[in-house]
């Protein structure tokens, strides 16, 4: 019987970090969260405490700053290319790395006078995701974003369901649909204009989830994938993590009221919760390049 | 020696609703969390746990609902004082009451086909806030907002501190300004257009927040405050809470990088926490209106 | 029509500090989150952006630090007293000081060795909170605890509730009755065993939620607030702020079968909230120090 | 080229549910939080919105109280075996399930008259975990805990790495060590004694994070790991997420004060984090049971 030490990687966890371009007085920031992970030849440590291989911590969150400095951040996926490709191109015991750099947005602040040049208010909950995973030659970037809450009133149906034990939800043709989008789409190559593309699919899941009149959002969730892969070759693939944000109606009728889908209790939990990849079926495979992706299976 | 009763209130909390106005295929969506409370004659359920003046808070949730599908919830104040005189008005033991109505901010998506008639997502961790207060006859309207993150990336300086015990902080004439504004006013009636007057207000923050060249985020605060009450004569006093989000300039000169004001480490805690009254010197008092109101002296 | 400043006051919030006391091996921690802010002759920095007087909040946290040094932590209540004096009695421009101090729990780990002399787990989200205000000379000190969260699965009741309109809800005799405590308690003075004073209140708040048969939260709530009262003749008042959090039995007749209050849905929101006052009717007037006190009219 | 649904998962999550056991007037309580999901033949709602195979997220929750009812909780391992057997046992379109149970630690209060019968106080953030997987015949279940937060006082050295570029950090011979410990742990079979191994293992994680001179945390965590995998045959593999949760010396000498180690700056982000396996080298390949398993690698 042996015991032994299994994958694993270290590194420093969300290094948020504002970047600002001052090359003309129209000020440009860029906020990125940088989770740095590294894997290599790190086992000594795990027995016997011997650090000589392993790169601090802290150095890692250094290089985050140093390099932004040097270069700019400009997209994530840039910027955590830039990064997989320092440690493991720059360190014979690296041989992996795992980066994550994460976009909070930002606007102008447009005031009285117009686009102010230097001030900014921050845009939602909604954060552009992007994790690049490099093992020697081997470089994955995938793509996303997560916390897009989009509602519809009305155009969703769910009926047809079985009737199996314990089942006592009643069958509807109006409700509303409700949900939180993630969204991580693998990429098959590192040559992509990033910004583009993202820009792209991001209009594609608002298009669909707004445009498919849905009898399940599961149908809806595949057509935004299918419209996603369709029109980009350069995604392999995109996995989706949608909670059903139950609101239920309420009902009045024992107080006369009627309540034609006007009024309703928007809940917290228990939530639907709705986990699904679409695939192009010459895709590349994936390596465990997904695994780690918090919510996504 | 005598031990009694002191002030109390009590109702439901965060009742989440979503009101959908179908009167044309073109919805409207409105999105607000309501806290019900109750003031009055209640000392008996606490004595012994007679309840027969305790309206349950299960009925100031459906009161929630059902007040909501007959008259609509239009804006947070409207809603709030509805609330408020319903049950002041309706029930002898009801003295007074306290309705808070956070309204969530939700766009129209526009898709590839213009702006959808049902579909929308939310912008935003900003909430439109407002306490409604009435004790009889006398109604009270705090209004705000909060969660609105707001940065400056140059034009902030902060010096001229004393250098008393345990100060270390460098004096800077260019740093990061950044703060999460909690702003709330109080009006002086209620005969107020209520989306006008909030929005005005919201513009006015943004102006001074962006416009002020800041030696402290002090004097911001009391510009984006004495411009708001110059401007709205139907505000009495206008309240900030504003943490001062610290941006730190990274030190790379150990590494022979010069860092002009160019890579910052945005720090969690702990934060500067400023916060302030901007009042009209005839203002009415207030009485115990703020009291509760969190995070607000 | 003239346009002032108000009541203000700033400083820095949440340094989160531990102190290891190392005096002999068995070490003992002390974790505390202290928010110092101060009040006092500061209209300058918001009217001109000057700061002769402003000490800078990167200073309090400073003194947090260097405070702890010289003299330990000791207890909230103590240390709070401590940094309030020092920069009232230190500063001219100061004239009063608002510091929070809130302890989380960390108990020593038993291993299998018996109890480790430098190894500690923490306790749970129960935070005890301090309050300390001073102005000039006279100081009030408010001690609490926050996130206590106790249920009872039997013995308690709820009826007699009026049958308003839009009132549905059923009367039941036995129910689940859970809540997470907010208590907060104002002393007369500051000649105080704090630590007996808090194990012996937060005791007593623990007995009557168990031993109380209850008809309703209030009237539970009464007899915490009535005994804590009656026991510690050092506190001049308690108030409390409870949320009634509702587990609803889950009916499963339709399928035939019974339910005797064996399996309840915890429900998240909405939910109910008591909120009141227990108080010594010879108390001396609290001036506005509950006034800020997150969550407490 | 072709696309294609992928792997998917659809359910109902977060069904928080507290079973009370009134066999005796001694009450037992257990507070479960379910998410149940399923794996089968599911592709037609997402290709046309056909729901006739998809039962009901409703469904799903309904099961999850009407089992508890007939056959109590148990142990979370028992109830997600119990709940993933009763899916895929009997629906013929059910190919498979992921039953996520994760219980909340209450203890009986213990009054000044004794051990309460029915009062009960919740004890901290640590959460039991559990993950059951099964695939028609095949089960794994997964055991764990999360939010077990330690800190050792002393007894934890970090020198020895390697002085890379952007390395800035001091090597030391006594630091704190703090960590928030989640750890998931893979059984072979089912038929174990599941509270019995819980606690031990529990146990064996306490003891070896106080008991371990630390030159690492991965050292700490490699002994923590090694240690229950040779007290536990039952168990393939265990894998940690820990966090390296800093905290920084302050240093007080500019004003003339020694800081041996006493008043430490508890830091929030970024934080150190360090992920791992250790495994049986005879362990039974894991499938996919790990994906989407919240922060593990």
């Amino acid at each position: 019987m042996g015991i032994a030490l299994g994958y694993n990687q270290y590194g420093k966890a969300e290094c948020h970090m504002v970047h600002v371009d001052r090359s003309t007085p129209v000020h440009q920031i860029t906020d990125v969260t940088v989770t740095s992970q590294l894997i290599g030849d790190f086992a000594e440590t795990f027995h016997t405490g011997a650090n000589d291989k392993v790169i601090a911590t802290d150095t890692q969150k250094n290089t985050v700053y140093a390099l932004a400095k040097q270069h700019g951040v400009g997209t994530p996926e840039a910027f955590g290319l830039l990064m997989a490709r320092y440690f493991v191109d720059g360190f014979d015991y690296v041989t992996g790395a795992r980066q994550e750099v994460n976009l909070d947005h930002w606007e102008r602040i447009t005031t009285s006078e117009g686009p102010h040049d230097h001030a900014f208010s921050r845009t939602g909950t909604e954060v552009r995701t992007c994790v690049v995973t490099k093992h020697g030659e081997s470089e994955t970037v995938i793509s996303g974003l997560s916390g897009l809450v989009v509602l519809k009133s009305t155009g969703s149906e769910f009926h047809g369901f079985p009737d199996v034990p314990y089942t006592s939800l009643v069958e509807t043709d109006d409700r509303i649909l409700a949900t939180a989008v993630s969204a991580r789409w693998r990429y098959i190559g590192t040559d992509v204009d990033w910004d583009k593309s993202f820009a792209s699919i991001r209009q594609i899941l608002l298009d669909k989830f707004a445009l498919t009149h849905s009898l399940s959002l599961q149908q809806t969730l595949y057509a935004m994938g299918e419209t996603a892969l369709e029109a980009h070759p350069e995604v392999a693939e995109i996995r989706f993590s949608m909670p059903n944000k139950h609101h239920f109606l309420v009902d009045l009728s024992k107080w006369g009221l009627e309540n034609p889908n006007e009024v309703w209790y928007a809940a917290d939990r228990p939530y639907g919760l709705i986990e699904a990849s679409v695939i192009r079926d010459d895709a590349p495979p994936a390596g465990g390049v997904w695994e780690g992706v918090k919510g996504f299976i």
